[in-house]
């Protein structure tokens, strides 16, 4: 889908472009860093999505003309044009010369790090904010709830289909991210065809009703579709329904083919699956599976697995595909750095707040995850790359000074990569793999400790700051309330 | 933006629509009603809106050759191609030519009414089906949530800029559906130019970082915008911020220019705006107006002007943008009647459910509205086109059949409109302004008692069926039994 990158942005960054180009800015260079505060629905992680996307921004980011005469027809509240022709000649003729770093998709990340770095004319950076923000933020919510719920299923198959009661058409890149986050499979066709995921799904009540009886629907659906068969068996009356599939699935036999499955959307999910197996079993058919739906998320198939349903897998749609119990993650894009023009030093740049919890943190950052010997994460440190720890490796939790974890002589990696150098992406193809990013997140999870994955209070991950980074935050806050 | 609503669609449409093909059903008919169940926000009525949508996918719907080509190379889980060449040989052909009839955006509807009817070959309104549903609930949402805001807001303009935190491309109708539900403007630039809606915007917390003091960016701001100028007084502390901000606006005043205004976008706001109003009256800036904006909604406005906050305009992001309180609507899409060909007569359908609230209405559905005679609603009546009420104008709760309400004698009209018909978009252009639908939306809320209108626990207006069609309904539903 060709989307229009360059204006999907907030009016005040076109105002403010104008802003540095009038103000003899243009080469002036920023430092932003993209990161999220809290944990999103209380958990102990998050899973980075929205990196494809991005490099897709990057990619295609221009004013076209079209663009550049709405913004031409664009008038200020006090009257005469907003942005004047000298500007709009510029922006037509702007390409992106940035470089972005970003962890790879289905990394796991935790508040307080930078997910995004974004390097370069300080213009460019802020119009890129809006949109990078919105595909960041939305996909790594929805990835990480992916995981919750694929998690809960317990090595059961999760298949996505919230397309309906999705976001309007942020419910393509919800499919994407539901399967980096661990989803089998999506039942959004354009999504399949945009991002090559796994697309699945059979029939609706509405096959059913068009029938004069279900049982006709059913051999209709048989006969059509006879190696992908599940039958829907809750339209009218769900133990006639099941008695119904078990007659087609019979026939099928028959014909050396099988039911592959019933699916059940309403009702009791938990007793009504043991009815169905018992039935379905009783009638000789162990092979066929039992799917559940209806207003699912990880909570209820928790809770439905306790008590012990037999389930082949699950279909999730609406709690899924909008993050109904957190629709938003609240990520932020903040200036850390500025310098005159490249390959001048930077210099730290910090907002103070009055909560500390929103207190910024200054530098070029990047992070390294610490590993135990065995294989488990140990803590991230959030560091400056212009002054990497020297001598002991230290942590300092950014919201209590007093916190602290040395994580001298373990292993570590760096969690930024590059995205794009100078404007152009960089990054190799096998990282705008939604599947990839999948098995990424995947292994992730695996180096998590048990108490981190836990869906309700999980212990804390330690994140800090590089010790000697702390005491410059530090120090800055100290100078600018001084100077206030 | 050029959308593939063709792929924008759950994959079972496209296996049930090639069931409905093979089993020889490409001629019969269905009519779908769309309408949802539980009024949004715990509120008293909703805001219609994504028609004007709706009616790009009637004009746009067709698949692709890449379409065409994805859908050949899926396989079935047992093995083998999912899809037939000839059925993609019929789909790459297809065209639609349904009926759609729909209420104009901004109609003022309620729970268990039509909101669209799509009437037509089966298969075609299968497929329309997941994105119908996707674009009509979620801006109807938005929408509605816009005007619960607006209306907290008494009068004062309410800006929309949540696009940093919406949930992906939906953001860009989210925007659009904000203006709609009451919205003055929005600060999404592309929402702007695509649907011709008010943008906004000035600057951000990094402007004011990207100089060495808050004097400097602030006087540069105004000297670039001084018939836009709006301060953004928090990014280091809000009381010297509005000092500094009173310096720029006593210059400009000598220049006859203009400050327009100041925003605050943290701390108490209630608290701050009360103090910024003294600063500003103090130092002769009596025409400098107080933008507020940070995590608002109905609710926080309400309590901040409560509070005698003075207030000139409030920007409104996250918790519009992605409805954060209930972020889907459950709208649903279902088959209420059939026939075997155009002319034909319909025959009704109707699926039976466990809880009487998921019960669906048969019939070809439509609307009256019955007005007091002082213009306020009266009561809707939902009743079949093809069996108007004759004689007494009864209506009966769909949940409770001793829940009658006598209507005759009333004036009506009739609330759905021909969006498309035989595939042709009818749509008048002033039904797809979004700024004509504002008007609309206002215009209806008006006639509201206000009782409907408050915010918690309003007053349940009445919607029924037409006795007949109640009596029609309940006849089904025990046939239905008694054959199970």
């Amino acid at each position: 889908m060709n989307v229009d990158y360059a204006l999907l942005t907030d009016l005040y960054q076109i105002t403010m472009a104008q802003g540095y180009w009038d103000a003899g800015k243009t080469e002036e260079e920023a430092c932003f860093t993209m990161y999220f505060r809290d944990y999103p629905f209380k958990g102990g992680y998050a899973v980075a999505c929205g990196m494809a996307q991005l490099a897709d921004m990057v990619e295609n980011f221009r004013f076209s003309e079209e663009d550049i005469a709405y913004l031409a027809s664009l008038e200020a509240p006090g009257g005469g044009p907003l942005f004047s022709g000298d500007f709009l000649a510029y922006l037509a003729d702007l390409r992106l010369t940035v470089d972005v770093d970003a962890v790879p998709e289905g990394t796991i990340v935790f508040p307080h790090e930078p997910i995004v770095r974004v390097t370069g004319p300080i213009m460019q950076c802020q119009l890129m904010e809006t949109a990078l923000l919105n595909m960041v933020n939305f996909q790594t919510l929805i990835a990480t709830k992916a995981a919750r719920v694929v998690r809960a299923a317990r090595g059961r198959a999760v298949a996505e289909f919230g397309l309906r009661r999705a976001q309007g058409l942020g419910g393509v890149w919800a499919s994407r991210a539901a399967v980096v986050g661990g989803c089998a499979s999506t039942s959004d066709v354009l999504a399949g065809r945009l991002f090559d995921i796994p697309v699945s799904g059979t029939h609706a009540h509405s096959w059913v009703m068009s029938f004069d009886d279900e049982l006709t629907a059913f051999r209709e659906y048989a006969r059509v579709f006879p190696r992908n068969c599940i039958l829907l068996v809750d339209t009218y009356d769900v133990e006639q329904g099941i008695e119904h599939a078990i007659t087609v699935g019979l026939e099928m036999r028959e014909r050396g083919e099988r039911l592959a499955g019933i699916r059940i959307d309403s009702g009791d999910l938990s007793w009504l699956s043991k009815m169905a197996r018992r039935m379905l079993d009783g009638a000789g058919l162990t092979d066929c599976g039992i799917v559940l739906s209806n207003d699912l998320d990880e909570y209820t198939i928790q809770s439905i697995l306790d008590e012990g349903a037999d389930v082949m897998s699950f279909g999730v749609g609406t709690k899924l595909a909008s993050a109904y119990d957190q629709p938003t993650l609240g990520g932020v894009y903040k200036l850390a750095a500025v310098r005159p023009g490249p390959g001048a030093p930077w210099e730290d740049r910090l907002k103070i707040s009055e909560s500390t919890a929103k207190l910024t943190t200054p530098g070029v950052l990047d992070v390294r995850r610490y590993y135990h010997g065995n294989g488990t994460v140990a803590g991230d440190m959030v560091f400056d790359v212009n002054r990497p720890p020297a001598g002991r490796e230290v942590i300092v939790d950014p919201l209590d000074d007093l916190r602290q974890k040395n994580l001298s002589g373990l292993s570590f990696e760096t969690l930024l990569a590059p995205l794009a150098r100078g404007g152009r992406v960089v990054l190799a193809p096998q990282f705008r793999n939604a599947c990839a990013a999948r098995e990424r997140a995947a292994a992730g999870l695996d180096r998590l400790d048990e108490t981190q994955l836990r869906m309700l209070n999980p212990h804390t991950y330690p994140v800090g700051l590089e010790a000697g980074l702390s005491d410059r935050r530090r120090g800055l806050v100290a100078e600018l309330r001084h100077i206030l």
